[in-house]
């Protein structure tokens, strides 16, 4: 423990079981969990038997008005995640999502506007700087270790699941869309290991090949994009992963640079290696496998610093708001694929 | 040896040292290699030694006037290389190229015709018939393996070796553009494994990033491609292959299906088992890596039954224009990236 302040957090939605790992990446580096909020009584219950020392609040106002929280997690339904966030900010709090943090670019330019009036800092939890192979990915690019980058290609399959999920997964207005939702990592990794500070939308499309049971399920979606320096960057997601996989996906990431490549196979290397956080480098001397499992990453120590000297060393503000209006113009740019 | 009649054939133009690939598939089937023309004296040589039964011819003429010929095959500089194959079909001869086969629609229209007039084919080497791990795919596929194929994602880098390529390989008209070029054989994989028997090309781009002083070369190129049942397929092709690969460059295919599917590591499977010919199956029941080295290919030997009695089991003439055609429309839509 560190002999820093405690930070106080609480939660708002349970709607997704990202928040176990939004919240326990708070609470291993030393926050303080001290109540919750959510209307579901089922999640409610698995939300307490995980977290004992959580109380449980009878209304979102006994979170925003507790002066003792300073950063809310969330993990409520997508469509509802940006409102949540801009009343804690307005409430003196940081806010700290599950992905997507935004349905629409509405919500976006009004937690922007949130961020400007409060200080307070809208976080998306999309998953990168959180991966160990992703840190240590970034590392090497910005060490120079495949020279200048010039394109990502990023594959997000997901398995579907469909019987376990809720009702509001399949509706298009409550997700936001297949690349608006699982977009959001690829669209972060395409900026960060580019270097692009804005990119446009060449193209995207978005389809439901196989799940007609399901009309607003987008079962698959794709994108080109291009960063303001002409580096571009492919991405794929889908919900076609099949069961005989050992993980919900098999996520890739490719970065091309003028002097080498690198390969990170983030939750599985097929019929390889054990587990995930896998870095494949090939430079102009050699090809070198990379284990990252016991790679350091310090994200929620630094995202608690954050909080106490109101920094942006964990998460670029600006940086997160971009990863969010670059995915959503893609989703209300992406042509239906005729299936 | 086959209780066949022999194939005669004949090689005009060995411009590029793909040449020794064709000749020596066809040859392995049992062809008889009776001789070749070519005006450069060094290319001549080298073939020479590698083939002395070959007889070098002093004119064009010579082997186009040949009646005993029954194949040309063809390594000429791109540009160049319809013209000579719809040459050799008005000669009553069956032509076999590298690839590209043509680096205009006009050639592709004209060959088209010539096919149409003299009742001869126009075979291009793609390289899909030719590898053993796309051979088990494709019968995997076929065979329903992954269920119903929805997207083929294609990578094929390459090693620039600049100093070892001659003038033409940096001038546009002459290459083709980098799709045109290293595309073809990412739009035949795109169109055999998804099944599309048309497609359109949804977007295509090419840059210069990093070869200033090869103002025509392109040194990147992706393009989405979209086939006739709603299909879909990404491609990259690029010069960025860097020297510590110990292949040309990490050539992948991923074929995502309703039900599982299948990445091909063509030329080598980084930091993990030697050579290439790698294929990964994923099912509903599991994850399978198949070896494919040992797999049975003979294309050689359907290629000259084809020529022996006028069938289309090698190569399907209609898929094989179909593939240039494509290919040659995604490198003519194609933007110019801002590098």
């Amino acid at each position: 423990m560190s002999n820093q302040p405690t930070v106080r957090i609480a939660v708002i939605g349970l709607n997704h079981y990202h928040i176990y790992h939004l919240v326990d990446v708070l609470v291993e580096a030393g926050a303080d969990l001290a109540s919750y909020f959510a209307v579901e009584d089922d999640l409610a219950g698995q939300f307490s038997q995980r977290y004992p020392q959580a109380r449980r609040a009878g209304h979102i106002r006994q979170v925003l008005e507790d002066e003792s929280i300073q950063v809310v997690v969330c993990a409520a339904i997508p469509d509802e995640r940006a409102h949540i966030g801009v009343q804690a900010m307005q409430h003196g709090k940081d806010f700290f999502v599950d992905k997507p943090g935004f349905t629409t670019l509405e919500q976006v330019s009004t937690a922007r506007q949130a961020h400007a009036d409060t200080g307070r800092t809208f976080s998306v939890g999309y998953g990168r700087l959180t991966s160990k192979a992703m840190n240590r990915a970034g590392a090497l690019i910005k060490g120079g270790a495949i020279g200048r980058p010039l394109q990502t290609i990023g594959l997000g399959p997901h398995r579907l699941n469909a019987a376990k999920r809720p009702d509001w997964f399949f509706e298009r207005k409550r997700y936001g869309g297949i690349i608006a939702d699982l977009g959001t990592h690829l669209v972060d990794q395409f900026l960060y290991f580019t270097g692009s500070s804005s990119a446009e939308v060449v193209t995207a499309q978005v389809g439901n090949y196989n799940h007609p049971q399901y009309p607003e399920l987008e079962d698959f979606g794709d994108a080109v994009l291009r960063g303001d320096s002409g580096q571009t960057g492919y991405l794929r997601v889908d919900w076609f992963t099949p069961d005989g996989l050992g993980t919900f996906g098999d996520q890739r990431l490719i970065v091309t640079g003028t002097d080498g490549y690198i390969e990170v196979r983030g939750t599985c290397d097929l019929a390889g290696r054990p587990g995930g956080q896998h870095l494949f480098l090939v430079d102009q001397t050699g090809v070198q496998y990379l284990d990252c499992r016991n790679e350091e990453v310090e994200f929620g120590e630094r995202f608690l610093d954050d909080v106490r000297h109101r920094t942006q060393i964990a998460i670029d503000q600006d940086h997160c708001f971009r990863v969010a209006e670059l995915t959503l113009s893609a989703q209300d740019a992406a042509q239906a694929i005729p299936t």
